[in-house]
């Protein structure tokens, strides 16, 4: 275990001890991932308020487990009711434990039934408040994610063409994403004309045409951690209406991008994004989220969203993607990917929209 | 809707009627997919013992739900406060209610909360019963999973060479496989020399040596569906002692796929892999299951384990994957896709083990 995971689990325990939470089973591989720093299909990290933590997985991942968790201590997993009997036993010093909100109810039920005693409470905002907040490494990381993507997206819009279907450029995509050792963060959304409008269309036969317009959200994974960017081009000379919505959502996108600061709540930057959109009258055509955050997965919290509140700091890594889409017309999004900073933030994408051409 | 899918919904709810379960909450993608042919991130079918089911979903997938899904009612998902109310007036008619136990705990308790009148079951055995018996429309999709998977495998052998680390060769699969529109259906284990000990190893910086072994475990989707085969190769001449555990590990697996016939329980095969491993004094070195459905999902049930007393069925499609991983020394794991039909089993892969060879 490095320092930095070794930190992270004070973390968690010092947050704990404030809850007055005494034990917390890990059962995600995200989560496991984030606090160890190993990655497997099956294993239990279980926190309690003090001590080391126990990592329990099966037979076979015992011999990476010794090899990446030096220190921890780690157990075999036995069969479930011998298992279940182990935790029985240590909450006897329990009150409050804590459990995965993304925890199967299959896992849980049995857990729920066998320690009776103790009072179950949420951990996900509490691990996500913890996740939130992104280090030096992970926003390096991030970066090289965000970098590494950027470039796959310049290159591709070179070799992307009219008579191209959305498959086609897809496969495209993969495969020089592959050459380069990559891995995507989400199945790519590469919409053709007026799929566009769909906003989260899934790739099919639909050719790109000369004279319109292509949709492109695509990440990709460097180091573990995601990177997000949403770019909407012309394929040849745009539009007086597509440029119309254009300026808009890359006036909205950009107005939140200036607002950014810590100290600034999520709720209000979606705010600022849907205020410029409705100004314009297309308020109605903006029906998702303004931005998400993005670490070892593509969804994290908090979100740009109506509902959340929380206050923004340095180290969080969230998207700007405002969009309008009107059926039957244009579908526009716009995404950039930024880091808080102490004075306001990085935008960690490249490729400024305005400048991507398809030939 | 196709006449299959259909057919699939008048299944579960004979099923349920069967079982005295009113209405059925499937949240999973996957369920989802299986049941409608539709893939969204976001979407709940509900289905209830008679009549419709309805398929809510966000705004994003609305348009794609109405072209995919002809013919069901297609609602918007509300707030959640709101939506809980829409359910929790339908659960006036309703008694047992069905979850399935991959749900998350945060979408289940709110359920639970709401809906306090009603018991709650776990379908996930229900449905993996219904999913677990193949139609041959699916069996052709894994049939060509499998071929795809087969031929890049025979291609990659011919790229293989000593000095290859494990990351590039993971790179060589992923650019061949992205070139040919096809994705992985999990990340493969590619092990070189004694990492193939480690059974379930990520592929890591190691060096292919002259005069060692190479394990590879892989699979691809094709129209959904996944395939899965291991070969364990030796790169130069085989070694007396790689030949012996490679030899005993090629019995398991052939007396296994001799003996699956319409009839036998899996568990049952579990044993007789396990008896020919126990006959030569390697028990101790083989530690899983001897296999796994596969469809969907790449892990499904039933399973060739110790604990499943499922009775095979025609149409159900398994892997059979014997393994010896001994400490130090060697790792061999030889892994067939069959499906097993009226007579016996049909074996999915190619490239029979002992014919594979590496310059």
């Amino acid at each position: 275990m490095d320092h930095e995971r070794t930190a992270r689990i004070a973390k968690l325990q010092a947050a704990m001890d404030a809850q007055d939470i005494d034990a917390v089973f890990i059962y995600s591989p995200v989560n496991r991932n984030y606090f160890t720093g190993l990655t497997t299909s099956n294993g239990l990290l279980l926190v309690e308020r003090a001590g080391e933590p126990i990592f329990y997985t099966d037979f076979r991942y015992l011999e990476v487990a010794h090899r990446v968790l030096r220190g921890m201590e780690i157990r075999k997993f036995g069969p479930t009711a011998e298992q279940l009997a182990v935790y029985a036993k240590m909450a006897a010093g329990w009150k409050h434990v804590g459990y995965e909100g993304t925890l199967a109810v299959a896992q849980f039920l049995p857990l729920q039934e066998t320690l009776k005693n103790v009072k179950w409470v949420s951990v996900s905002t509490l691990i996500s408040g913890i996740r939130g907040i992104k280090s030096a490494r992970e926003i390096d990381a991030i970066r090289r994610s965000a970098e590494a993507n950027s470039a796959l997206f310049a290159e591709l819009t070179e070799t992307f063409r009219p008579g191209m279907s959305e498959l086609e450029m897809l496969r495209h995509f993969r495969t020089i994403m592959a050459s380069r050792g990559l891995t995507e963060s989400f199945s790519p959304i590469i919409c053709a004309g007026t799929n566009a409008v769909e906003c989260h269309h899934q790739p099919d036969e639909t050719i790109l045409q000369p004279n319109s317009e292509l949709l492109i959200d695509m990440g990709v994974m460097v180091d573990d951690y995601c990177s997000d960017m949403t770019r909407t081009v012309f394929c040849g000379t745009p539009t007086k209406r597509f440029k119309e919505i254009f300026d808009i959502v890359l006036e909205a996108n950009q107005s939140v991008i200036r607002a950014v600061r810590p100290g600034v709540r999520c709720c209000d930057m979606d705010k600022l994004s849907r205020d410029v959109i409705g100004r314009y009258g297309y308020g109605e055509y903006y029906d998702h989220a303004l931005g998400h955050s993005v670490g070892l997965e593509i969804h994290e919290m908090p979100s740009f969203s109506r509902v959340c509140e929380t206050v923004l700091e340095p180290g969080m890594v969230i998207t700007v993607e405002p969009g309008i889409y009107i059926p039957g017309d244009t579908g526009v999004r716009i995404e950039d990917l930024i880091v808080v900073t102490e004075t306001g933030c990085e935008v960690l994408t490249r490729n400024t929209p305005h400048e991507v051409v398809i030939a």
